[in-house]
């Protein structure tokens, strides 16, 4: 393993901060990643990216590493932070790989883990760690992305057999874009509606192999390649259509319900949504992955940007050298925001991990805590996907035609995250699910309504107080309590003042949220429904911007939080000095791209509206010098960059060498 | 040709009032074009790819359509609106072969027509129009794209030989990114700095034969294929490197600056810098071009989602069925204000391509109001191609996980149409540039100066007001006029409202930003350079961002004005209404989209701030009912839609059919 340098850089101090609790595992991966094995190769055919990204995955088969995800009782090494951590690292090489391995051992292998017994995890957990077992995970129908609960696929039992009959009924129905499909799994978790005795009991999972040893699709079972993506060429997503295949009883995933031989249905949670939510809760592990991978393939971007940019140089000074481009103030504000939300995000990401991680492996894990983990999750998977498209396209953008050629990197860093707003769950459906877990307080009674269905709940429910606000640590609620200073007048650079408005934007985007949807269900205004009840889709519909903001506010906040926290942490005076700036960057920023809403409650003045731009662009100006080193402290292993034009032609490089 | 129908729809008039002056080239394009064999297929190998949009520029030229740009002297018929209409009709096809068309015919053949004289004019054009001969447009190098005037590959006059002599003398100087230069290019207009005993006369450009006909390079050039690129598969881009390559004096393309045989220089234009900008002027074409093929594509994209969007359904409403997405009003605020700014946007086009038109054809065509067309064009080019950017994306989320494959089209759209933002002008650059011509009031003196060197000329020059507005039409005056309420206090409703708030801001903008640079150039706290004088680059990038949001907001305002003369000009009472409200959901959401700054200028207060989007929401409201018939007026023919989703499984008309 590596050592600790003796004096450490900056970047080092940054580098330790972002590397977070699993440091450790991030280091085994920069030494093993860090190889041209592990890379992507855009210019390969899809069947050979296809054959490259599996025999990646066999490389890293043979490490330590997939077994961290699994309990050791099932022969893993039970360390789910460090799993998700490994993900995060990979992206860095090859995005196929990362969605192909999380497939494997994430969503497969976690299906089996969390969702099955002692008769799964001994039968599938080693084979599918060490490959001899490929498997795919089929939940999302044609029909049915977002909403879960409503998918097609029966599972029925039958009596008379002991055998589970899994069907497509619909051609809706159809298992689509499941990673492994089109080729290489050979059994499939299929989500389907659990039937027995002409009664559904919601979606379950189950195993069904789905081909041969041969690759053949088994007798009933129909897959289909879904062919070219908009990217992750590596990834062999397919479609399976199912025609009443029978597996034994003992597939089901029966760990939160079970049939017996006579096909008796038991579970130990009565509620059926609550059963539901409760199993996909488990899988969350994915929409983790997900984020961590995501702000990895921003980094990767943002850092190719940035050293393009001090090496680029264009249009003269008069009587002087060209400029580089890092040194124009557009350049600065497209570019450095977006590394400062990189460093909040990633802050938030390893806040995250760990509570995910410690959850996991807890005996008794709270169920509140569970909750407001999940929507932590949610939000901060679509705050983190959308800030990967907006950045890798910015920086695309800010490499001119150079980063447009595929070989340095930027565009297949686009097309390969650009599902990541959709899979996992959809960015906009997730920002609506932070919300409602908000305003219901993760109340378990709400958690089968649709999207609409829980307007009922709040309407009727809330009254007073929105919500207690879970785990707010010491040190936050401490820098809230440091200042009785008004907010509209405490001082902008101060972290304090920065806190507090983001935090009365979330708090009072949530209540007058609550307050509109009360006001909208009880509107007479509103279209009636044939039982002369107001109807619930036009109340939650004409709140539902409302809705989603006050979500994506709630992000922000949690977001600012761990970045302070991190830097509270960072025992380096200097670099918890740039962080400091870094976060007022991250802060402002967001303060800016929503001044009119601080405007409109009274939270800015005018005068303060405008230092706000100000403000932001005189830290670009402190920022400037520090750009290399906020992309060093990303901890990216050169070799993975991969991107040709760094060095190169017309580049200082190449222009100094020549003097 | 087609017949107008006896009863026309509403989708009909719309589409009319889209088509503007160049109707019978779109009508004479759909039917040439919806066609499925000029459809680009992204399943097929790079080599393929290029083969296929070369076979289809062939087809192309069977029909009357490239002879459109060229003067009916030269063997043309002298139509450039109608070439660049054509051109923008391709891009719903396939948008590398509107990129190879665009090359060959705008671009070579445009450089050809333009800056050649009738030696050149005699020899070249039949055969480039017939597609004898193949030509590439060299302007571009790895070292210089956005600053041209700089770039390092020389023409220097062989007075012995009467040749010219075509070298690269650094590897920057490398011709890089030039389309057809890695195949099918034969000959390269190439743009070199013209030297004639050992003196510089700046960037001229020269015909250089790049390869014999069996595709080989001719000795002293090397060529090099680019590779794949993030999109436009069936763009042959590639490198061109010179070494000491001579052509005859005649390839010269002479019309600004001519050598003789003793090697003595002589131009029409004295001025330097004037005659560059003169030249790149002519080539206006391109910059038009590009523009109109990101409006096609985007409104491809946007059809698609819609269409999708009325057919797709996810999530119940209590007792009911599921909901159309098109339904959500979140739905409906991602996509509706982006079909707004479509129809803004294309309005503009029409106008653009009109004015070009005009002014191209002109016997003596005026000097400002040349200039102030290239300023529109760059402001109108960086508007729609990064429309393209963000509403393709948005197209594409909007459609979920099948938005992601392939066979839907959306992510191919994203991909081809994703370095439209740098070809033809970096947007950042293009932006500035409206401004500078702004501020500069199109002065011909201050052409040559660099980014930064114009801050001299606007700081020393600008006293009073910055400058007459060129070319207000009177309508636009008296809506202007019509009202003498304070804007403050008008009626956001009202569309003299709307553009008095869009002129306010452009104004305001301009000026503001000229005080500044003023100030920043005379403020003694600026860093000195050696002599002691203000830093020109601190001064100028101080107030970068500023002259960039100047550049944007002149370019909403002209786009605002072309859709209220669009309007003005719509026959049809119940089209012209929801015109209306559709110019109306367009400036609203640029206004919502910069509300900071309406308030912090005290031209919005809070509760106005707040109407703003309520009154977005309502729209949406108003305007779902329409949404298809919207994407209908774009006049797309079906067949080139082209996305394998529609109408499939998991869609109504799957669903409704097995009812």
């Amino acid at each position: 393993m590596s050592t600790q340098p003796l004096q450490m850089t900056t970047a080092d101090h940054l580098r330790q901060a972002l590397d977070g609790r699993w440091a450790h595992i991030r280091e085994a991966s920069r030494e093993q990643l860090a190889d041209p094995r592990f890379l992507d190769d855009p210019n390969l055919p899809l069947d050979e990216a296809r054959a490259l990204a599996l025999a990646q995955m066999q490389e890293l088969a043979k490490t330590d590493w997939p077994a961290t995800g699994f309990s050791a009782d099932h022969g893993g090494t039970g360390d789910p932070g460090g799993a998700v951590t490994g993900i995060e690292m990979m992206a860095f090489a090859n995005l196929s790989l990362m969605v192909k391995a999380g497939v494997q051992w994430g969503l497969f292998g976690g299906a089996v883990e969390n969702l099955g017994t002692a008769r799964h995890h001994e039968k599938y957990i080693r084979p599918l760690i060490d490959l001899e077992l490929l498997g795919c995970f089929a939940m999302t129908e044609i029909g049915h992305g977002s909403d879960v609960q409503a998918l097609e696929t029966t599972a029925t039992y039958d009596t008379a057999t002991g055998e589970i009959v899994v069907h497509s009924p619909t051609p809706s129905a159809t298992k689509d874009y499941i990673g492994g499909a089109a080729l290489h799994a050979r059994m499939a978790a299929v989500f389907a509606q659990l039937i027995t005795d002409g009664e559904s009991h919601g979606v379950h999972c189950v195993l069904v192999p789905i081909r041969d040893e041969d690759g053949n699709d088994l007798p009933g079972v129909r897959t289909e390649d879904d062919g070219l993506k908009g990217g992750l060429r590596g990834v062999d997503n397919g479609r399976i259509t199912f025609d009443n295949v029978r597996v034994p009883r003992e597939n089901l995933l029966n760990k939160y319900g079970d049939i017996d031989v006579d096909g008796v249905y038991t579970s130990p949670i009565d509620h059926l949504g609550r059963r539901f939510f409760t199993m996909l809760g488990t899988l969350i592990r994915g929409r983790v992955s997900v984020a961590g991978s995501a702000g990895s393939a921003t980094r990767l971007a943002l850092e190719i940007a940035v050293r393009y940019a001090t090496q680029r140089r264009q249009f003269d000074v008069p009587d002087g050298q060209e400029v580089l481009i890092m040194d124009y103030l557009a350049h600065q504000r497209r570019l450095l925001p977006l590394i400062a939300r990189s460093y909040a995000l990633g802050f938030a990401q390893n806040q995250l991990v760990s509570d995910m991680h410690d959850l996991q492996v807890a005996e008794d894990p709270d169920r509140h805590a569970q909750r407001e983990l999940e929507g932590r999750a949610a939000g901060i998977k679509a705050a983190t996907t959308w800030h990967a498209t907006r950045a890798i396209q910015e920086a695309r953008e800010a490499c001119g035609g150079a980063g447009y050629m595929a070989e340095n990197r930027l565009t297949t860093l686009k097309a390969d995250t650009d599902v990541f707003t959709t899979f996992e769950g959809d960015n906009t459906v997730l920002t609506q699910l932070v919300a409602k877990e908000l305003l219901t307080a993760y109340a378990d009674e709400v958690s089968d309504f649709g999207a609409v269905g829980w307007l009922r709940f709040v309407a009727e429910t809330i009254t007073g107080t929105l919500r207690e606000r879970s785990a707010v640590s010491t040190f936050i609620q401490s820098l809230l309590d440091s200042s009785d200073e008004k907010v509209e007048d405490a001082d902008l650079a101060q972290s304090s003042t920065q806190l507090r408005l983001l935090e009365f934007r979330a708090d009072h985007l949530l209540e007058t949220a609550a307050r509109r949807l009360r006001g909208a269900a009880k509107n007479p205004d509103n279209d009636l429904d044939d039982d002369g009840e107001v109807d619930d889709f036009e109340a939650f519909n004409s709140v539902q911007d409302h809705i989603l903001a006050a979500g994506a506010a709630h992000i922000d906040r949690v977001v600012l939080e761990s970045f302070l926290e991190a830097i509270d942490a960072c025992a380096d005076e200097d670099t918890a000095a740039l962080l400091a700036d870094v976060c007022t960057l991250f802060t402002l920023s967001t303060i800016e791209a929503d001044k009119a809403w601080f405007m409109e409650h009274r939270m800015l003045s005018v005068e303060r509206a405008k230092a706000v731009t100000r403000h932001l662009n005189e830290l670009c100006r402190t920022l400037r010098p520090h750009a290399l080193t906020l992309v060093e402290g990303f901890g990216i292993p050169q070799v993975l960059l991969n991107s040709a034009m760094l060095d190169g032609p017309g580049t200082d490089a190449v222009r100094l060498a020549a003097d």
